[in-house]
């Protein structure tokens, strides 16, 4: 499968670099972006698969969550897609920041025309890590998954229904019970459409009920300054989710800090090593 | 001089704010963006002044080079001012990325209509610090700067033309011989008139001949794969300059890095290490 590379930069002494192909997934040109760690020279390293949030897109995290210095250092190769396919003409697809591209939720859409193009479940759980794997000096079969609320959403429920292919998890401010909250309903009721039944292979704490679990302690940390944090985010939702299932779950509120960039930037370091202890072993982290 | 809060994060333990004042200097309002580390809590803590390069604003260094980890590990205030005044309307102030709005080139222009508001030496040397000084936990007799690119260049003229006030100095593929390059030639001219005798109060090598010196020993880091070396850097023009001097330097050249951010975010940390052997002292750097 082949990839066109974008801009590639020097980087901590490893690569920075963007990329598109075409994706068969969502039938349609897709981007993403790259850290190879030094490592990466040496051998094929573990993938860290890192989803944004709406708005965003493959450059978010590259540019602004600064976790390349401490992936650099522990071996890790970082991997954030697109957060939705683009430029796909559909009536509706642009103008609403909480829907359509920016806005993917990392689902498979059932509902024309949507289910022609958004279907950014089997993009980043299946055909991205073969992407990566056939391009990049990648062990995707040591991968986890990290999110950033939209992001998050999409990691707790990726590692949930795909725990063989994400062996560690974590989040940053996610959205844990979609189908609960109105981030979700907007999106779910579109994409998914009315019939509610649909919607829990993609609610974090719904798999949880349903008997999902993750393959290791996911790490989970939520800003107790977040604007969406009653609204939309809810984290006492996944704590009695995993409480109720025995699932463990490390969830730490940290005052003061909010939903953006540098809340992500302030703890990203503790989610890198949190992910390397399990994909590497604690004596490399 | 009351300054207006346009946001505040919580970042690292401290503070990532966005402010606007009613700037005397340039006659219109600037906007700047201020790190304060947890230590300034406890009273006034050293500042480093860092200013961007063209197409820039104050936002770019807070979110781009990754500095406050290793400004809150040091309790270093890290101070951004936008590169140039904004909204001038000013025939020719907008529309081409090397002259005017976003292109300050860290100078006081002397042609009209330029002079009345592209103040730039005179702001970040004389008035910000005042502001800064009034408004927060600043000990701006504890001051630093650094600059990437145009603001590499005005990071080193103001440590060279005000050695009491920015007692450290470092830069990222600064310009260091503007009236030597065409960024300089472009900018000089218009800003400073076609008679090149003005023109060397703002050229780094033309300062150190003209015996200028700097408070402390300069770091200067280049990358060699910067598209930008060989016809607007030349940081061989800086070295000489230093040599024949006898200023002491600190020039190092790295392989495969470009212009960019991630650059700078691979090397930052060395820059404040270094500004706080200086403000600080080296048994707390």
């Amino acid at each position: 499968m082949a990839i066109e590379t974008l801009s590639e930069h020097a980087c901590f002494g490893g690569v920075q670099g963007y990329y598109r192909h075409a994706s068969d997934a969502t039938r349609g040109a897709m981007k993403f972006s790259v850290f190879r760690p030094p490592q990466a020279r040496g051998g094929a390293v573990p993938v860290l698969f890192c989803l944004a949030g709406l708005t965003c897109n493959e450059e978010t995290f590259a540019i602004k969550a600064g976790a390349q210095r401490v992936a650099a250092d522990l071996g890790l190769m970082l991997v954030a897609p697109d957060t939705s396919p683009r430029d796909t003409g559909m009536d509706g697809a642009t103008g609403d920041w909480e829907f359509g591209e920016g806005a993917g939720f990392y689902l498979d859409a059932t509902q024309a025309p949507w289910s022609q193009r958004f279907r950014m479940r089997s993009y980043v759980a299946e055909e991205l890590p073969q992407v990566v794997a056939d391009a990049f000096a990648a062990d995707v079969d040591r991968a986890g998954i990290v999110g950033h609320s939209m992001g998050g959403h999409g990691a707790l429920t990726l590692a949930l229904t795909s725990p063989e292919r994400f062996r560690s998890v974590s989040a940053f401010a996610p959205i844990v019970a979609p189908t609960q909250v109105p981030w979700g309903h907007k999106a779910f009721s579109r994409y998914l459409g009315e019939d509610r039944n649909g919607w829990e292979t993609y609610d974090a704490c719904a798999l949880l009920r349903a008997g999902k679990r993750f393959a290791s302690e996911p790490l989970v940390d939520q800003g107790l300054a977040d604007t969406f944090l009653a609204s939309q985010l809810q984290p006492e939702r996944l704590e009695a989710a995993c409480a109720a299932a025995g699932q463990p779950l490390t969830l730490r509120r940290h005052a003061g800090y909010d939903h953006g960039y540098f809340f992500i930037a302030s703890f990203v370091e503790a989610h890198l090593r949190h992910h390397a202890r399990i994909l590497l072993g604690p004596q490399r982290a």
